[in-house]
């Protein structure tokens, strides 16, 4: 089995309905698309974009903060288990081929960076737009379409 | 999509043919048996167990020290980039729920010895015996019986 | 021997004129104001902090992202070795009790970010500004100024 | 300030009452010697050798698995916070130019087989022994004798 294109979502533990629906919806994108999801594998934006992503048969990697798999959330179908704190989101961005940002923190944000300066494409779905080098999108399926246009060197 | 069961495989990245053997039987029977691979992502041992693995229809999760996924060896099926160097030994341990060591150096007595520290069963497949807590298996079969075995807290 | 406190200084490896002599500034008034400097080692701004410390007689530590103490600019005193590339910007931004941005550009603002969800105070002296949360200075005086003033808890 | 050679001194976190004083005595002579010690920053083996160094005038670095400085014993000069649990061991073992083992259990085994990996020189004084490549010693004179002459390339 193999996991075809990697794609990072990426936002923060907890959310808004409007952004858990979103991060739903992209994931359930994904997986239609054949995608991986690779996250944080906690709650808010997280688990969305698991769940969208495992309710359409997707695998949902869940990258883990700490040292067990319990504490990822019910919809990661891949626990990986770091124990490395907030170094585990600088293995998400080299993961990822590509990321989607959806709302988020400061923890977001420090993931955005560490992503363009990998050289990895970021879109923004209601994330952190002023950074400069990110894509923005306004929905769900305008994010997951200007991430794979990025990913085929394509003008988004 | 979930998982299963996870069970990692550590070795060397050299390995003589009959332990590339002996890891790709050992990659074969936990597919079957409906497990995950987790393992180093590049050659010798870890080449092995994810060939068998993914020769089986299963998952072959390789946790790579570099940066770039094209480290993984070509039967890797989802390449999990660190870029952490030799402490990406330390994540394997995490995940992994046990663990089969086929022969090794002083890398692979590195990680049983983290994943004894963590509490997980360590099955050893001719490789370092002489640590105490270790479980000795002679055979394929035998180690991915005594690895099952140890996870269901059952005398292996 | 103790440390005292320790300030971090983050900013680009390639550093313009301008800005190395401010980093330099900024690391002999840590150093003269008996602060332990902690920064990634290279070269560019880390360089410039390093020098202004070293030559004012305080402890630069250089916290590395490669495998070899050798990768360490001359002016480090005390080398730590991480091999984890980008991850280490993790470690300085949990050591540090406070951080000095100088300039910069993605990895800077990556640390910058993961240092405010420390909820660590970092001050932009003509980096990064518009980052909510951070606190502007325009010279190395007011950064170093301004840096112990949050630590006191005092408004900068 | 420069931090001359650097060794590290491992050992497990609770120590008897002679592993402690064997290790204070060890951290003394590297004072006296000019080294600067790193550890691990916690209890037992490491906070004897941080005691004994920093009671000389030495720097006692302790490289900590957490995310608070205040996790580090009352003898660490200076704390390196990395929140990232047992892969802070191969931190210790990529800084230190070489390394005394004392005592010590599993964790002590995982990072005496990376450092050989690395090719440091380790010296055991009564810790895991049965390593090949390790070098025994009987006393804390010898092991910090030992220790030197390794790094000097002379036979111990």
């Amino acid at each position: 089995m193999t996991s075809g294109v990697v794609i990072g979502v990426i936002g923060a533990g907890r959310a808004s309905d409007v952004a858990y629906a979103a991060a739903r919806e992209v994931g359930r994108l994904l997986a239609e698309a054949g995608a991986t999801l690779v996250c944080g594998g906690l709650g808010g934006v997280m688990e969305g974009a698991c769940r969208g992503c495992t309710e359409a048969g997707g695998l949902a990697v869940g990258i883990l903060p700490g040292a067990v798999a319990g504490q990822a959330n019910p919809w990661v179908g891949l626990p990986i288990v770091t124990n490395l704190g907030h170094a585990r989101n600088i293995v998400i961005a080299h993961t990822a081929q590509a990321l989607i940002a959806i709302e988020g923190e400061y923890g977001t944000l420090s993931e955005i960076a560490v992503a363009l300066k990998l050289g990895k494409p970021v879109v923004s779905l209601r994330s952190w737009s002023d950074v400069p080098g990110m894509t923005r999108a306004d929905t769900p399926e305008e994010a997951v379409r200007k991430v794979f246009a990025l990913l085929s060197g394509r003008n988004p």
